[in-house]
């Protein structure tokens, strides 16, 4: 028996809002939030599925501190600096207040990572799968949120981080399983399992980059809202992608799948990096502020005045894709 | 087959954002928002199930005013105004795009009747039921909010409209089915169906209600709130309790099952009604912002010193109640 809804927000909810005054201890079904002077608000929501965007077992601290890091990584992606989040969360039955307690665990660690507070939330009962959704609030200065929709011909394309891991790891799951993830690729599957949210790039970049999006749907799909967005075209040179060692070790060591997984790298979703555009005079710029932020910045392609988004072989030759990225539903 | 998740919101949803320029037509994944000068953001997040909240053959508009209206009835209930919302939604696949029109049909409905605008969202499939959050944004004086822990012994106890008829409905529903309530009492169906969010009155009560909360858990439970937040017991008059002329009908009707429904008018929830506490003194004011909204408001008790929620008979007898309020889990 599960205690009651009540219950659980006393013991492990409310105590993940006494960071937030505005929250009032979840004692009202209320929080009050004022972004600093000369800064407005940034508010984004997502909803993760158990079996469609994690797995029903997997640990529920990873799910707990996944789902909020995918919010935040909204919020970086236009620039904006966390401040606190809500959360609904509608659990089935089978979930018992020991999973409650480990997936608040999860949160009270990405939260002190982060900086943010729990400012909300409802609890409720479903039939069906866990169901989460959260809504993180952000700041940013007001007027100047990064947009997908300023990226100019002539600009750079710039990614964080390395791209494809996730996909990697997901395909590797789907093949082989698990175990051989966790024993060969262990860097490929914490990549999964945790993004890591670029909330220090983000904001740095207002005033820098043009246009930007996270790495969600996949390279060329995101790539692609922000080249829909700004009416302009875009060409990435493959050779160019920055790829995790793990990645690169995968490759060297199943050549024979290197063509699928050259589209997994292209296509594949949930990598969380950033994809930004930024006029060339901006490199040195970027480059300092990847390296402030202890984040690894790669310059990827170029916007282009041609319609669609294209990947290029080193000989120039354009990659056929097979599959238009991962979609969320 | 239903469209995708892009072409659902470019069709749907797109629109319903057209009145909130920091929505940027739902081209990004994150929206922003500023309070006027001098105030703050108000936020709360509720979310609903199918089978738990609503029926999954409920009309999809219905579903949708429901899910914003008991959103804006937070935000009233601690005298903020509305601005803008947020919608996850997680679809299961017997909904199609009739489904999809229809729900957002209803939000457009409601975005007008409450001066309101879609901001921003996620839309999901789910192997389970539909399953909907919406986290709702308001602004409020700085520092201004209502909350549940003002409430001061000697306060008069405030309530807004009729009490019990959403959970008169949801008994008529059970016992009898939805006919004989369609037929017999559509007014208590429309009650239950589609709470009416007291917008205005919240708002006009700042600086007079000294705690208030909506009743969504039931008039005992919810009140109970208000004297744990403000540590403070009360008692309400239950011949004061402002009863529909549905209600009434139906005691009339039914003389055998008088106790039942008493016990569903103290326990029972889902009015979306305000409950509040004010000074003796502010008496004529309230009554005047009732008028001016266009809301009964009617005093139905005090805020005492003795713990706990007493509600009495004309003859001073406490009335013994046996459920403790529905709770949403």
């Amino acid at each position: 028996m599960r205690p009651s809804e009540f219950d659980l927000i006393g013991r492990y909810f409310a105590p993940l809002s006494a960071g937030f005054p505005g929250a009032v201890n979840l004692q009202d079904d209320l929080a009050t939030v004022s972004p600093a002077a000369g800064y407005e608000l940034a508010v984004t929501v997502d909803a993760m599925v158990a079996g469609v965007h994690f797995l029903p077992a997997d640990p529920p601290d990873l799910i707990a501190r996944k789902l909020l890091r995918v919010n935040l990584s909204d919020l970086a992606a236009s620039g904006a600096r966390p401040l606190c989040y809500l959360l609904a969360i509608s659990l089935d039955s089978s979930l018992d207040e020991d999973w409650v307690r480990i997936f608040a665990d999860g949160l009270a660690h990405d939260q002190k990572q982060f900086g943010i507070s729990l400012a909300g939330g409802d609890t409720t009962a479903t039939p069906g799968p866990l169901t989460l959704s959260l809504t993180a609030i952000g700041e940013i200065p007001s007027g100047r949120a990064i947009r997908r929709s300023g990226a100019v011909v002539g600009d750079d394309i710039w990614l964080s981080g390395t791209v494809g891991d996730a996909a990697l790891a997901l395909t590797l799951m789907e093949h082989d399983g698990t175990a051989v993830l966790e024993n060969d690729y262990p860097r490929l599957l914490a990549r999964y399992r945790l993004p890591e949210p670029r909330t220090l790039l983000g904001p740095a970049l207002i005033g820098v980059a043009t246009a930007m999006a996270d790495v969600s749907d996949g390279l060329l799909a995101d790539l692609g809202h922000i080249c829909d967005g700004s009416g302009t075209g875009a060409r990435i040179i493959y050779a160019n992608l920055p790829l995790s060692e793990a990645a690169t070790a995968l490759f060297e060591r199943t050549p024979a799948k290197k063509e699928a997984y050259v589209q997994r790298v292209l296509t594949g979703g949930d990598d969380y990096e950033l994809l930004f555009t930024a006029a060339p005079a901006a490199s040195g710029e970027i480059e300092r502020s990847g390296m402030q932020c202890g984040t690894r910045v790669t310059r990827i392609g170029q916007v282009e005045e041609a319609p669609g988004v294209r990947a290029v072989a080193s000989d120039g030759t354009e990659i056929a894709v097979t599959a238009g990225g991962w979609r969320h539903f």
